[in-house]
């Protein structure tokens, strides 16, 4: 396997940006229409091609005079001038002001021939005679002049600017419907791995099959980043194809990247295609999520070889490559927002490698920020979105302690982390719950995780279904019940506990953690009371006892597809997926708030839908405001 | 003049915004592909339809094995298990690992049936009798579970999510190729008025046309705020074409803006089309700049009525019109970035509108942020990017001191403050040097008025040509000299300043404050002394000496159309535009720097820039390094 052979000597995370920002990857310029120009970065200065305003113009309605027939006018004592004719916005003046006439004039019409200044018509009254003017006006009142805007031959915009509406408005002014702008440099995106499907195809799970997440989330990124992402169709692990595909992205873009296959013989593939058409400068980077990470080349294209799990894709993205699309297309360096908390928990490491910590935010109730780690392991595709940012830890460290002060640079200065972080039980009006409030988190965590970190001082809430060890030091804010039991099949022949325990049923529980499975394991410890054994006997005599999964909606799911005779679940779930099901009984839902949070707004906002379920439950069988 | 008469009740900025935000401008929720959902609101909760991963998944390369053939495994004392087949990504295992087995495994691919961890293979050797396992694992050691990332049924993205590559990775994940999303309100853009020419048209500037600025600007603005902006063609002041157009637009648009029309039968139109099909609900606005706003209906769209002057177009546009567009479209409301600063200068008020005046900003010497009024007067288009943004004065103000604290509240967050400031002359070596520069702003104010803004505390820079009366306190930080003189057409007889006063010759000059009109004063005086009379004899039989020009070439443009035969100039604009020159001297032009500002990072590049000249003049002719 020759990944693990290659990527033993890393390069510092310093050595790897050298190397990127080393290629070249910026396009040539181009030239757009001005109304395809937002956000586009100016490739050269404009200059002022014309005057603007290309006239002298009125900038009040009024009468165009010759300011010195006005001297010594006032309210009292005003001139009298005959009206030689009028003259509108957008035509040419046919009319000349001689001594002693004025014309009529609108905004923004061509000061006639003769008049040096116009009169606002507030300060003036019409007569059978013409008009009296009230006010004396000195040349150029009332009057901008050709060119005082902008005149013919200025500097208008330098290059590098950015344009947003204000810069459009000028460009308009100036007549420009073309803007020469720094070029998008196009990216290729290619995706290996037999086991990758597009989304929306597909997908044969039994062999293995995933959605491929990197082509479209990279492709998005490359967006955000100023670029212009070309999706290559997906090569699966034919070498032949994925050698082709790799040619012609790099004749067709500045930037290859490619992503995803973990197979040796994929990277070989990559290596070969390097070699005789390019060089490969850097292999492999000393941090973590991103170890394999490739640089180089490929004919006059830069490519970069990025890991194939999300996370570790789309944070060596943004670390290393982003930096240097933005630089290419001309774009600042992104604002970076960093914010300051504390550590929620403590974070211990194995490994010395500098690490890129995803982490989430939450304040606590004296408004301190608290930062917690996220990680579900590698693969996960969740904490993409669980996470605001990321702590830089350097390489070497040992753990941050709870309650350390660590500096979280946000993935974006709009990251907002959530209002309000819930963890403990899933259930589906939960999930409506959460609809009403602005920017929640919820971590499914289960009912007895869920306990556990609010005792850390984690969450906000815990949602803690069925009963509890032990009543945790937290305020209920409201809840509901909940029928569980066994969802089965329309036709199927299981009608209660005991016909688990006696038939010949595959059964698919809940995870150890949930508020469901404490509930089926107290009926059966009922059960084996009622007979005299243990619970060991009934749950051995259960075929999938042990086959658990991790949310309320998978058991069913199982059935549904027949891979399950029977699954341990909610009547609202067999009613949704048009099951059977057989009632065990009905468990609260009891929504805790950590003591310090009960005066967050958004707790406060909770409790207070908490206290109207009534109309929420709707549609969910089996479902009670309590 | 039905606008006069009908502005005088101004609404309040307060009514504005709730007549503003009273209109019902929210589009239908629409489905766009994934790979078009950047940056698009979710229009409602996405569940998981599936489990992520689909199947129990090895996430590191090693074995398949039972954990419980491990126990008791270690360094010294491994266990070795046969081989009983291989499988890889993307593929559905072919083999069973029964008691005592082990099934090479790649990382993300299926655990085969009876494995129920996995060994990394750096804790493995190969033998020949099979592998050598040495270290004991738990079960679900190194497999990521079915449904452990996300399962089916749970709540992965809530309604009102934004979608940046964090999101679709994980939409990516769950298979979601077609996203509900908000619409993006339509909004319709009219500009009305004889007098609008589109940018890439012909102008004729004689029957006072001027391109039309409000169309392009305002649809970036549309965009910038999320809406989906529709241009409509350009109706001038055809009264029957311009009704139908408002109620084709009504008919397609969430919104309809119109803007441009100065003169008071178009707004009469707009007017019968609102009371026919809609109502009017605010008419004028007591806020400065925008006074002219309107705010109504037309049959199911919403209507709002702008000024025609950009900057007051783009100010009620933002101030008024954006947030309801944004929260139209499911978006937060806008960042705002406040900056405090000092006034750099006073600013008087003779007028109790309240009052959003564009402000710059600059840092001086000791890092503190002064803030400089940018009002270049009704109907200028360069302050749109002059300003960084504005400063809400309240209605009454009669003026805001020197040094007064104010806060200024940038066009967006993004908005970042010129590095460099610079006031003075015009010049076109300036504006090569300037393109070297991160962000400069520099306002061609002429010599006279750098200086004097220099004396104020304001540039960090002046750039002065030719002689001054007193020389300021400032710093020469370095210079060139140009050479100018006569601009004339190819065939002329002029051929020296004598020329210009004896014959007759159409002159154009160039304003007050420039030092090229000093320059050629300086001469006139001198011709004067020669000849033995005053120099106002001179410039009396020059005729046009008193029409200037603002700009270094403007004159000698009126020379090339044919509207002049000699105009104040520079012999590289001469050789620029293909005309003749009659050198009259040669003048240098030094940058001066504000002593307090001598140690700013962009003052010193500058410095550093105009210590080498030499080859930044190529192609300037007349021009020298000093």
């Amino acid at each position: 396997m020759s990944d693990r052979r290659e990527f033993r000597d890393l390069a510092s995370p310093e050595e790897a940006r050298e190397a990127v920002d080393g290629l070249d990857i910026a396009p040539e310029p181009e030239t757009v229409p001005l109304d395809a120009a937002r956000d586009r970065v100016l490739a050269e200065r404009i200059d002022a091609a014309i005057d603007v305003p290309g006239f002298d113009r009125a900038s009040m309605d009024g009468y165009a005079v010759r300011a010195r027939d006005t001297f010594g006018a006032d309210e009292a004592d005003p001139k009298t001038l005959s009206v030689a004719g009028v003259v509108h916005a957008g035509e040419e003046p046919d009319v000349t002001v001689e001594p002693g006439t004025a014309a009529e004039i609108s905004t923004g019409a061509v000061l006639p021939p003769g008049a040096d200044a116009v009169v606002m018509v507030e300060r003036t009254t019409e007569t059978d005679d013409g008009v009296d003017v009230r006010t004396a006006v000195a040349p150029g009142d009332h009057v901008m002049l050709a060119g005082a805007d902008i005149a013919a031959g200025a500097r208008a915009l330098g290059p590098g600017t950015r344009l947003t509406a204000r810069e459009i408005g000028l460009l308009s002014a100036l007549g420009v419907d073309e803007v020469p702008v720094r070029g998008r440099p196009r990216v290729g995106i290619l995706s290996t791995g037999d086991e990758l499907v597009r989304p929306g195809d597909a997908l044969d799970s039994a062999a293995g099959q995933i959605y491929d997440v990197n082509s479209y989330a990279l492709a998005t990124a490359v967006e955000e980043a100023g670029g212009d992402p070309v999706l290559y169709p997906h090569a699966g692990d034919d070498f032949d194809e994925m050698e082709r595909l790799l040619r012609e992205a790099a004749d067709e873009c500045d930037l290859v990247l490619s992503s995803g296959s973990t197979s040796a013989s994929a990277v070989d593939v990559i290596y070969r295609v390097i070699e005789e058409r390019g060089d490969l400068r850097l292999h492999g980077v000393a941090i973590k999520p991103g170890k394999p990470m490739l640089v180089g080349t490929i004919g006059d294209s830069a490519y970069v070889g990025l890991p194939g799990y999300p996370v570790s894709a789309l944070t060596i993205f943004r670390t290393f490559v982003a930096p240097a699309l933005r630089d290419a297309a001309g774009l600042p360096a992104p604002e970076t927002a960093v914010v300051t908390g504390r550590m929620a928990v403590e974070e211990r490491y194995g490994e010395g490698r500098r690490r890129l910590l995803p982490a989430g935010l939450v304040e606590d109730g004296a408004g301190t920020t608290l930062v917690y780690p996220v990680d579900k392991g590698s693969g996960a595709t969740t904490s993409l979105v669980d996470a605001d940012g990321f702590v830089d830890v350097p390489a070497g460290t040992d753990y941050l302690a709870d309650g350390e002060a660590v500096e979280v640079t946000l993935f974006s200065p709009a990251v907002r982390p959530p209002t309000l972080l819930g963890m403990g039980e899933d259930d589906p009006l939960l999930s409506r719950l959460l609809d009403e409030i602005d920017r929640p988190r919820y971590l499914p965590v289960g009912t007895a995780e869920g306990l556990r970190r609010l005792g850390d001082g984690v969450p906000d809430l815990a949602v803690v279904a069925g009963p509890v060890d032990a009543e945790p030091d937290a305020t209920d804010i409201g809840g509901w019940t909940r029928e569980w039991g066994l969802v089965v099949t329309e036709a199927s022949d299981v009608t209660s506990l005991s016909d688990l325990v006696d038939d010949s049923v595959r059964f698919v529980n809940r995870d150890g953690g949930s508020g469901l499975r404490r509930s089926l394991d107290d009926s059966l410890d009922a059960l084996a009371d009622e007979r005299g054994v243990g619970r060991a006997a009934l749950t051995e005599a259960i075929e999938g006892y042990e086959l658990t999964a991790k949310a309320h909606e998978s058991p069913a799911r199982k059935v549904r597809n027949g891979d399950a005779d029977a699954g341990l679940g909610l009547r609202a779930t067999a009613t949704k997926l048009g099951l059977g099901f057989v009632p065990l009984g009905t468990q609260s839902v009891r929504v805790l708030a950590a003591p310090d949070r009960r005066e967050k707004p958004s707790v406060a906002d909770f409790e207070s839908i908490l206290d109207d379920l009534e109309a929420r439950t709707d549609g969910l069988d089996g479902f009670d405001p309590r």
